[in-house]
């Protein structure tokens, strides 16, 4: 048996018994955690640092965030409203005939492996959003390490899986493997029953294709990134511009531009007036990029833009190599017209990952609607800047339709980890649909499991008529089915 | 244009008018399309007696099952839990920094391609269970007819159309186009956003590959065959063993054997001493079967198990291939010894369409679950037969990791069209679970997005305040959530 079976063996011995453990130790163990990362956040942070070059302030909020994401989960778990329980009692007088007990409720889907995020050391890694749904789902996790955090990777695992373990969770519940090779001979392994990817295109379509090729074709959440475009209304503009200038600098060049939600392209009035306004909120120190790879692609993606007919630089920053083959950047501002952008959009379209964004200049009677529909495909987020006044509703309506996220009046980074978050949108922002971030992430790794006229005693306890986690069940009492649409023919 | 384009522009032109129809409308188009099932019920019978062979006892059932589930999905529409709506209020005081409004429900996927079965001409077809799901969750549907059914398919869709139009859904809602090539070029065409399928595994296979190879692949909702082994304990014989032998023989032979949930290998004690019984409830007249590719695929596999090593009739029954190549059949009960089976499994253990099963003649200590989770990999269904005293709880765990449905002293057959119904289970059971049974199956067909800081008039009227629907709302007011997790560590 090689490494890579062992780790699935392992992980599949763990789903057995985490199927069978009560919410609370679940979640009792995910806050362990939680805790434990914070208690060891001081390492934690130096080496995030060193490995990647993000700075100290975002990489600590971004462990707070990574555990009170595990801290939320753990209140998912208890709540059970995931579950989504429904029980059908027996009802003789059924329109179809006898109708016999019927009861279902998500139960885990089995192992799941997590390829980690570059651009999140923790909230997209070894503990992030990810691992710690598959886990409040009651699933064991196999994370392929990214390359660009290796020791961050092995520290997280070995402190989070310890925590986990002390916390009463079986062996193999968390497990790490580094290199592109096991990680795709581990999407390959029969044993392994769903995985989550946050990345690139390209990498991403890679890997689902391999999960959708297996003889036992398995799930593949991934999220392959989004250009987030941003409509600004003439009105907008008019209102806040000052407000809006320094809001899009910040989101343009925060962690360096490296998130999957920075805005890529600005639409707004030709006669916005802010070029000024811009330039001086854009204007900061460099940042070092993730590593060597991202910032050739970086550059490389900022000499296409910068290139391109019509672009002109409002922002012009910067981008250094150094011997090493890091790259230090500050933040890009370019702009083009609508009417040079709109033939030929293909050269700025696609989402160039870093520290830079275009505004489209457009005239005031833009049909932004109808730009959105025709240029975008799926987005992670659609962002709206509108004033009192404006009538948005056909444009908001064609952003439900492209995104995932439709937002007002503010920037698309800094993903609210909430309940109702929806992280993920139609291809190619996702492969699947569902959401990486916020609880209900829980649902890409569960699956429904009906128990027909099933005994109590080996009913899972969550279907159980004396409830004993005391969860939500949606009961069906015997005869209300025998009146279905009855109510709807008679009423309308 | 092309004709696949212009069907897909319908579509699409539909989706977007009905995303915005309010759900008392929709549930009203439902039951008007249940309606004109059950007015013109004489004629649709008619038409799919001659083209399927299916008795009309049967088929009027079918047909009412199937208006009756449009009904159930206009009760699911109104009803609106299925939006899943949550609305995370903003906090100022949240853990992570302030919190912006973000609420979520569930919107609809967009036109959805669905492969209508064979063997259920009403409730797996035009107007079956995927079609209603997909129209209840707001999408329009283009149904590729099959091709054992024609003249019904063309029929029904003409019926259905006409039904939903009047009741004021968009023209385009319903369309119907034929062939394989028509189906495959609609399956690539990039304006369908999902599609289902009832059939065979090598055929959902094939089309699954597609979608999956699409430019932008989309979600492909297969349900590809089972063989839902059936687990009796010896003392379950002891008590009800001609209850057994006639509820077998009944599931067995019903429809010919052509669904499905038929109960393809049945584990019991080796002196179960029923032989005579089942034989004498396996008597039954000839049935015609649905074509003569199934008939000849049929006669094909009953040969192949019936020369396997150590197999002997139990009930014979009979294959005969008329002049016109069309099939009839009575059922065949053939039993194994588990020495015999258990080393050389696959002759016996991949799906044989119609009207056969296997007993597999265990020892009384045979170990079920092992047996379960070694030969199978992925069933729609799982039966356990026990009396009391039997400790089943892991077999019945071991049931749950391989089925959509674990069921109890019954038979798989007749699927129960409720709101906890489970229909589908893990590979090659379905491609991506979900089921296509019961109400959760509208579940398939939506998408979750996200509102963040929206003003209230364009915000869906599900998410709304003042909720003009009346739906179910997931509210998470302000400051909850600062204590996520607290009660969590403090309690436990």
């Amino acid at each position: 048996m090689n490494a890579i079976d062992t780790t699935a063996q392992a992980a599949d011995a763990a789903a057995r018994a985490l199927a069978d453990t009560a919410p609370a130790l679940r979640a009792k163990a995910l806050v362990a955690f939680a805790d434990a990362l914070t208690a060891n956040a001081d390492e934690l942070v130096a080496l995030a640092m060193d490995e990647t070059g993000l700075a100290e302030a975002r990489l600590r909020g971004e462990l707070k965030r990574t555990a009170v994401q595990l801290r939320l989960f753990a209140e998912t778990v208890v709540d059970g409203t995931y579950l989504d329980v429904r029980i059908d009692r027996a009802d003789p007088g059924f329109a179809l005939g006898p109708r016999p007990d019927v009861r279902s409720g998500n139960e885990p889907i089995g192992p799941v492996l997590n390829f980690a995020a570059g651009n999140f050391p923790f909230a997209f890694s070894v503990a992030g959003g990810d691992t710690a749904s598959a886990l409040a789902a009651g699933n064991p996790v196999v994370v392929k390490a990214h390359p660009g955090h290796p020791r961050l990777a092995a520290r997280t695992a070995e402190i989070g899986a310890a925590a986990l373990e002390a916390a009463g969770l079986p062996t193999g519940t968390l497990q790490l493997v580094e290199g592109v090779e096991n990680g795709v001979a581990m999407l390959k392994h029969p044993l392994i029953k769903a995985a989550s990817f946050t990345g690139s295109l390209r990498g991403g379509r890679a890997l689902a294709d391999i999960a959708a090729a297996r003889p036992a074709p398995i799930p593949f959440y991934g999220e392959l990134g989004s250009v987030n475009p941003v409509f600004a209304t003439p009105a907008a503009i008019a209102a806040r511009g000052p407000e809006f200038a320094a809001g899009l600098a910040a989101s343009v060049g925060g962690s360096a531009g490296q998130l999957c939600t920075k805005p890529g392209l600005v639409f707004l009035p030709a006669g916005h007036g802010l070029d000024e306004a811009i330039a001086a909120a854009a204007a900061a120190e460099e940042h070092r990029m993730l590593d060597p790879r991202i910032a050739a692609g970086y550059r490389d993606g900022r000499d296409s833009i910068l290139s391109a007919p019509g672009v002109r630089l409002v922002a012009e920053g910067s981008v250094r190599i150094d011997d090493d083959g890091q790259g230090w950047v500050t933040p890009t501002i370019a702009a083009v017209p609508l009417d040079v952008f709109r033939p030929h959009p293909d050269a700025l379209l696609a989402e160039c990952f870093g520290p830079i964004t275009i505004l489209v200049e457009s005239p005031e009677d833009a049909d932004y609607a109808d730009l959105l529909e025709t240029l975008f495909e799926g987005e992670l987020t659609v962002a709206v800047h509108r004033a009192d006044g404006d009538d948005v509703t056909r444009l908001v309506r064609a952003a439900a339709r492209r995104a995932g996220r439709v937002l007002f009046d503010g920037w698309p980074t800094g993903v609210a980890v909430t309940p109702a978050m929806q992280h993920g949108g139609p291809w190619p922002a996702t492969t699947l649909g569902g959401t990486s971030v916020g609880t209900a992430a829980i649902a890409r790794f569960v699956r429904a499991v009906a128990y027909q006229n099933a005994p109590q005693d080996v009913l899972p306890p969550a279907l159980r008529d004396d409830n004993p986690w005391d969860v939500p069940q949606r009961i069906a009492p015997a005869g209300e089915s025998t009146t279905w649409g009855d109510r709807i023919s008679a009423g309308a």
